[in-house]
């Protein structure tokens, strides 16, 4: 019998904000994989490090930290070790930063191995309320609407559908941020908009939209726009 | 010294689901208050229940399961009870099903009391990241946009909002089912479409969209439109 892959949510970076079926599935799971950087930590595994057991085997998956498409190939030979292990009959869990289905690069080892194995995801608190929570503002109520726009689209694409939603969350900011503040005031919602990076990390930063010129994004920041009209 | 208000997301249905943060502060706080239907048992209390300590002071706050404006009288009577632990310098922890700021009543009590007494809230897993790990797709990837809306917009205002984007989850499906169906059957939604309800709950149900004609959705569904084109 083959083992189950696990696409597992640790949260945005609290290790606090772990759900307890993350923690038991990580206790028992012999293979453990999660995203990393070129060198050094990945930060998937820095958020679960302490509920992973000793003598677990490892599996980092290096991919480069700049824009551009996903190299398929880095996945695929991350894909083939994990099948080797699920193959042999060892469950494998992948941690994933927020939730696995979230913006998450679950999504290319999902694509390659769910079809072929046991496969159940393990939903987890997403950067998205965890930024809201940081923020201090509810996102959505009642039968608002909420866009979520990533800060890679041109501004004739963000202003399009930034026109028809209640509120929104432009995510991934970083180097964006420069060009967003213009085009947010320019729509009137400086106002309405906070800031958040690392949300529920040790350097977390909330600071209202209007005080953010000059400012350095980075990549795992996120602008909230809130609702109009204070209730 | 006043008691700090805590807004804690239990999560879309299994206990599991919590977070660890959201368990050790259940552990400590005096004061429990929770939505709960006008008779019967709160969802939210029912998830959280294992962790609640025996002897705890517990505010149920009965909204009516209706559609229709939130009574602000019955908020506001809420927050007066919750104001009175606070005043006496008891922490009082409100139960929210999913996350506080993702759709949640929560919102009416931090609008009455955040700005009086300090406040934290503990985001939890989403119903939005729940439905999709039990539909077993990826919500967005990369540079997507994902639209969240709630079923009670009329068919032009979904229409004009779905056809600019990636992906969508229409939450709160209830009795609007039988107008959706035919409403994104005509823009071509369908096969794109998954239905999910009560997820991480017993009584969980997932369906392609395609087979859901006829089925009566209760009022925690979401019809989740994946992206186009599977990768």
């Amino acid at each position: 019998m083959s083992g189950r892959l696990y696409g597992i949510g640790v949260g945005p970076g609290d290790p606090e904000l772990m759900t307890l079926k993350a923690v038991r599935i990580l206790a028992d799971v012999p293979v453990v994989a999660y995203p990393a950087p070129d060198e050094g930590e990945s930060s998937a595994r820095a958020i679960a490090a302490s509920f992973i057991a000793a003598g677990r085997e490892e599996i980092p998956i290096r991919v480069p930290m700049r824009p551009g498409p996903e190299p398929a190939a880095i996945y695929d030979r991350a894909a083939a070790a994990i099948a080797h292990h699920l193959d042999a009959g060892r469950d494998v869990a992948v941690l994933c930063e927020g939730d696995p289905f979230f913006y998450g690069s679950f999504a290319y080892l999902h694509d390659r191995l769910a079809s072929r194995f046991p496969c159940s995801v393990v939903p987890g608190v997403s950067s998205l309320t965890a930024c809201a929570a940081a923020g201090g503002r509810p996102l959505v109520r009642r039968d608002q609407t909420l866009a979520i726009l990533p800060a890679t689209l041109s501004d004739p694409e963000l202003k399009r559908r930034l026109a028809v939603f209640d509120a929104a969350a432009i995510v991934k900011v970083g180097r964006h941020l420069a060009r967003l503040l213009p085009l947010l005031a320019h729509l009137g919602l400086t106002g309405r908009g906070t800031y958040v990076a690392h949300a529920t990390r040790g350097d977390e930063r909330v600071l209202p939209l209007a005080e953010c010129e000059g400012i350095e994004a980075p990549y795992f920041s996120m602008i909230l726009i809130g609702e109009e009209r204070a209730p």
